[in-house]
């Protein structure tokens, strides 16, 4: 049968590791005492311990194998099947993950994926360059001449600040069509389509009708915060009208941050996200004013970009508060499959706006000559 | 203007506590850098820091207002408020929250909520009985005598395991069907009426069209895993059909288990569950094989409970495998507004599920009364 094989790591495990293993393979995939599971239903459905093995002192890997029928072909109920209520476990880590080819054919991936968006902007080679609008409360003139500045010096993709939401669908048709008109505007000038993707927030109808708008504006994708709106909700929204998807990782902390809780970064905004069908995934890696807390930022693009079943590449995106000056650094270290995300500190160019980025797109164009 | 009231403790702060408070503050509110943003929009858009404290040696206690427009009158926006970015940041706890009425009147809250449930099972007084219908695998005629003979012996809810889920819709409905006729054919028998409530779980049309087979078969609600799915998709997805909507807090240790990070279990599983809207919220309580970490079983009791706005109390249900032999006590310990989940325990009973019901039931009586 065919196994999701899904490894933890245990610090100062509250019983032995071995039935702490079992608990867990148990938990995740029945959640009943062992007594009322009939053989014919434990052959199919239960987990089942693969390895328990001592790191140090501390800390032991548990590798369990959970049959992949029980994720439903569905990421949120993979979601759950590897990290539901094991939640609630002491000092649990899920730190590697092995799927079937069966699940990963069932499961969407990417639909763009990084080649997509490589085709989109029209650049084979480099590291992108993609800003943010920002800040709300601003006029959506003032974040239409940030984008059209960008634009206008050859930046790649911008996409609102996650915390612009607008209550009423008016609001948000007026900001966004200023912004996609700038970089229509920029277009004509520039002869090359900066991507302009808005953010899409809340549930339900009003939800689906932010994504009507931004579709009714052919513009080629938006960003949701995923973790609030959830992973396979906002996959599935965005993938019925072939918008290119940015997961945005807000609130993701709360699973990566511990390094002896959670889930590793490389999963969660990585491979997790990926199999989900996000085409860019923001997650913060090394530098700037937000850092991955214990993971580390290659595995992340590993997971992302490393061949993975059928599925596309997801293009990683570095975020939270990375600086112009940290461009060519970060682009030489992890190659040229990677878009940096540089909001104020692009933003703080004022009048050079336009400018900076045309220096910042030189930059990564040498870097990726340097690799 | 009104503010929300946001306290975090933050331990061993990584800079001076001052600056991390006026950080938090910029960041979940604008995310981006001081001079960029206009004093009119400051004023209006910018969380500001209202108390630092010192707690002990490592600790702080520091309390943030964020205008409460921010939050868009979403209950997604407002957990990302909260808790977004700073996710990321080490160390840092959500403990504390006060919302100002416009916010609260603007907040959907349970719709049935504990009167209604109360109502629905004919109930006024006495602590609640709920059991769980699994293991996923059974046929639905196994689990349908499951809930036939937990109705029988007078159970007031029974609800699906949320490890059960189907990928197709007619598999669902007959599961679901079966159920439902055999928790009808128990109400003729004893002329009460069991609640029964299916797990839902997916997106989009698939998580609708579950949505709409329960409603047509006049079921009373639903359980959603509200931090998979999201908590304001899943909200607004059962308040759309009017639906009794029970909330399971699968994956939601990831922001209650450690003790320095994440949200604390009273604000997570209390205060915001209920805002959303949820009638009904699990959650770990004292005793069992899972155990709340470090929030106190009782504040979250409150939470749920207590007057908030003009909003509607939230029933508290204690789950994570609770036992018969814990019932009396953990009634007695925590008053009759309560149902107490037990699923293995109850189950195990075999051919005596009818009985042992009957003698839970009348056991909670017994406490209610020597409360």
């Amino acid at each position: 049968m065919d196994l999701i094989e899904a490894t933890y790591i245990v610090t100062r495990p509250d019983r032995e590791p071995e039935a702490l293993a079992e608990a867990i393979a148990r938990e995740q995939s029945l959640e009943i005492v062992r007594e009322l599971i009939p053989e014919s239903i434990a052959a199919s459905h239960l987990g089942r311990v693969l390895a328990v093995e001592a790191l140090d002192e501390e800390r032991y890997s548990l590798r369990i194998g959970y049959p992949a029928h029980l994720a439903s072909a569905q990421v949120g109920q993979l979601l759950h099947l590897l990290f539901g209520n094991v939640s609630f476990y002491p000092r649990v880590r899920l730190v590697d993950l092995a799927l079937p080819d069966s699940l990963l054919s069932a499961l969407p991936g990417p639909r763009h994926g990084l080649e997509g968006i490589r085709k989109a902007v029209g650049v084979d080679q480099r590291a992108l360059l993609m800003t943010v609008l920002k800040p709300r409360g601003s006029s959506p003139e003032f974040l239409a001449d940030l984008a059209l500045r960008f634009a206008r010096g050859g930046g790649d993709i911008v996409k609102d600040d996650q915390n612009i939401v607008e209550q009423d669908l008016d609001t948000f048709r007026r900001r966004v069509g200023a912004c996609a008109r700038a970089i229509e505007q920029a277009a004509q000038s520039t002869g090359r389509r900066c991507l302009y993707l808005p953010h899409v927030a809340g549930s339900g109808d009003h939800m689906e009708r932010q994504l009507d708008i931004v579709a009714s504006l052919d513009l080629p994708g938006v960003v949701t915060c995923s973790w609030v709106m959830g992973l396979e909700t906002a996959a599935n929204a965005t993938r019925r009208r072939q918008l290119m998807w940015l997961s945005h990782p807000a609130m993701a902390g709360v699973f990566t941050e511990s390094s002896e809780h959670g889930v590793a970064t490389n999963l969660l905004l990585g491979t997790l996200t990926r199999l989900a069908g996000a085409d860019l995934s923001i997650f913060p890696g090394r530098g700037g004013r937000i850092q991955s807390g214990v993971d580390d930022e290659r595995a992340t693009c590993t997971a992302l970009t490393t061949s993975l079943g059928n599925l596309r590449p997801t293009l990683p995106c570095l975020g939270g508060g990375k600086r112009l000056d940290q461009l060519v650094e970060t682009a030489e270290r992890l190659g040229p499959d990677l878009a940096v995300v540089v909001g104020g500190d692009l933003l703080s160019c004022g009048e050079n706006l336009e400018a900076a980025t045309c220096q910042a797109l030189q930059d990564l164009q040498c870097a990726t000559r340097d690799v």
